[in-house]
């Protein structure tokens, strides 16, 4: 039996035959020559068959063939620049496990489709070589972050989606009917959770699927998105700038170290990548506020930045910006004030450059039990949901803090996306729940 | 100032004087002396702080400090054998952050809690030793798992929460108001999903929260669980089972390696564990219903196997089993049929030994599309919900197949759990959404 390969696997197989298992993905003909290129997933192979190595009816066969047909082919390989992926097979044999209907083809052709059209065949739009791209550096990305807390001895500690209380607010809650009609909230971020981690383990991150039911339709919103978020005990906002910084060169890098063809297929200018190094840009929210009025933004101190306010400051520097102290007004209950200036808060947001903005959203608690009442009460919150939180500061209060980053929004950026939908391989908005 | 390090990094800073910032874990007195023990978070640090080289008011708030205080201390590091850890610090100084009020003491004492008030202070409870060493093994299992999967060749796509329809019966599906009167269903498994996905990219993983709505209150269920689940183009029911059985072996090995003082912690047999290689115990329905009706058991030819019926199965062996070939009744809608026996499924279960039973399901997925429009037919199952699946048999159909491991069974295996609760920081149960 032939050995089957991966066409990723092709390099160290020159010179032999093999089989590779996949789907017509193109073909071209030439009189007595056709030209099957298969994808597998791994990578795509053009195949080179002549009329007069193959028996009549095979060589007829594959000419006809349909794209995404599923078929096996065998054939030695051998090296050629010209080829996509850079190897080619000499043809052997072919079989056709399916021939697709010419009668009912596969809908996605190289034409253009629109984006509805596209997204309600997200499952076979999938099958492209853009969108192959990019949920392989979504899948770097996810790696290179576990791999940043693995290596810097933080403790993964999932938190629940369950939740029976807000965080971040009411009004974009998603309910859930739990049983004999509880309600359970779908959980906006793991923070809280992640506190009481923090003082058991010192060092936690929590990440998995985050949801807000925001009727908001613009290119930076899912209702369901990943959300990677550390905290830690004893840290204060220098320190979570400083972690926060580390953490984005360090993902940026590990994708230009290994996703350099994903990033060519996805045509991105990769020396704006290169330019995300340490020092990041540092500004707090007045000069920001000070800045971009300058710059003709009508925005007022203590109000939060608009999308064009974020596009207007991060369009100015080649690297990501880290700004703090945002007005205490538009921050959660939970955000611990500045001493030195109670008005604004010791968070800090970290602006993707190129348009893209608010990646990561973090800072220092309130770790003071009695600040920490008197806010759940200015915030009219329910105090019996928050008894074990408040918990967390009678026994052995510790300053800490932490960050969480939006995946998607972190692959739309590496990537170069104007939207983030084509960011995850199902994406969920207001007016989308399928397929 | 002083340098600050972690508990774990305590052996490359002997003889030095160094920071520990974390919370009394416990406290010894001994006349003149007293030994605080301090726990951040990586691990347990014994100090030595004599009344003689401390100023007064020090040694006698360090000496009447209550468990739980934060506090940073310190001293020089000393190796000593005695010591948990196997390091020392002779106290040069004391900072209490905060003491825990006298009058409302820290709620978990070294004496025994029942399970119900431990549960209820999950919060606080995650701070103890056992709890760590769980939540250390699981995040251990969780690296292993990626790591498997990253290194065989698979693309993680994550598969969404929100679904139109149901994918494993509609019984036991939780229900969330969408936007505009919309329903949408939580996952109870990505399979689907992951079927297009690995037309798209061969070898796909997906891992994420899925969620059952059972009414059961068992020592096996959680109603927000973990799952991973492979699937992989072009493969069959033989090389579903390879996978599943080096991907156990792998995972339990990791966890040899890299966790043995947590098993320790655990009093987890390790050579329980050691003896899980290859090959598995294989065996198919057939024979596990004739092996169970001659241990007593009352199960019939065409019923599923109760939980005590995988007791009994798995005690028999020193490792995993592989059971292969169910009833085709009393399987999915998706699942292939033997085309030798078509009244058997080709699935196979992984039950774990010692009487843990199910920890894995998967096998080989219906890839003509004429059997599957049948199927679904037969299920009663809404036609229009499932075009989009039925898309991947037309366009290029292959044999294809996988798994799903339920990540908390197998840390409840792993780490010789009597009870799921414990496997996850904050379990969700039929009576349990707080805290």
């Amino acid at each position: 039996m032939t050995n089957r390969i991966t066409i990723a696997e092709a390099a160290q197989h020159v010179g032999e035959t093999v089989e590779i298992a996949g789907w017509l993905y193109n073909l071209r003909k030439s009189g007595k020559i056709v030209f099957p290129i298969v994808r597998d997933g791994t990578g795509l192979m053009q195949g080179v068959a002549l009329k007069n190595n193959l028996p009549e009816d095979v060589f007829e066969n594959l000419k006809h063939l349909t794209q995404e047909s599923s078929l096996l082919v065998r054939g030695k390989l051998r090296a050629e620049a010209r080829a996509p992926g850079g190897y080619e097979m000499d043809v052997e044999s072919v079989d056709i496990l399916q021939k697709v209907s010419e009668a009912d083809p596969y809908p996605i052709t190289p034409k253009d489709h629109g984006v509805e059209f596209l997204m309600d065949h997200r499952h076979l739009w999938l099958r492209s070589q853009r969108q192959h791209a990019i949920i392989r550096v979504r899948h770097e990305i996810i790696k290179a972050v576990r791999d940043y807390f693995d290596n810097h001895g933080f403790t993964l500690v999932d938190t629940p989606i369950f939740t029976p209380a807000a965080c971040e607010g009411t009004t974009t809650l998603f309910e859930v009917n739990y049983f004999d009609d509880e309600k359970a909230y779908l959980t906006q971020s793991g923070q809280l959770y992640n506190e009481a981690n923090a003082m058991a383990f010192g060092k936690v991150y929590c990440f998995g699927p985050t949801f807000r039911a925001e009727k908001s339709k613009t290119r930076r919103h899912l209702t369901e998105f990943w959300m990677v978020e550390p905290e830690m005990a004893f840290a204060d906002l220098e320190e979570i700038k400083r972690v926060a910084e580390e953490f984005v060169v360090y993902i940026v890098g590990r994708v230009l170290d290994k996703r350099r063809e994903e990033l060519k297929v996805l045509e991105r200018d990769t020396t704006k990548l290169e330019a995300v190094q340490s020092p990041f840009v540092r500004m707090s929210y007045d000069d920001a506020v000070k800045n971009l009025q300058a710059h003709g933004s009508e925005i007022q101190w203590g109000s939060d930045f608009g999308g064009g306010d974020e596009t207007i400051l991060t369009q100015q520097f080649d690297r990501p910006m880290l700004v703090d102290r945002f007005p205490s007004e538009i921050k959660a209950f939970y955000m611990a004030p500045d001493p030195d200036r109670p008005e604004v808060a010791l968070g800090v947001d970290v602006l993707a450059p190129e348009g893209y903005g608010e990646i990561i959203g973090g800072g220092q608690r309130i770790h003071d039990p009695e600040l920490l009442l008197r806010r759940i009460e200015e915030h009219k919150l329910p105090k019996e949901a928050f008894d074990w939180y408040i918990d967390l500061r009678k026994y052995g209060t510790v300053p800490h803090g932490g960050f969480g980053m939006g995946i998607e929004r972190a692959v739309a950026w590496i990537c170069g996306l104007e939207h983030i939908r084509e960011t995850i391989a199902f994406p969920r908005m207001l007016y989308r729940l399928r397929p």
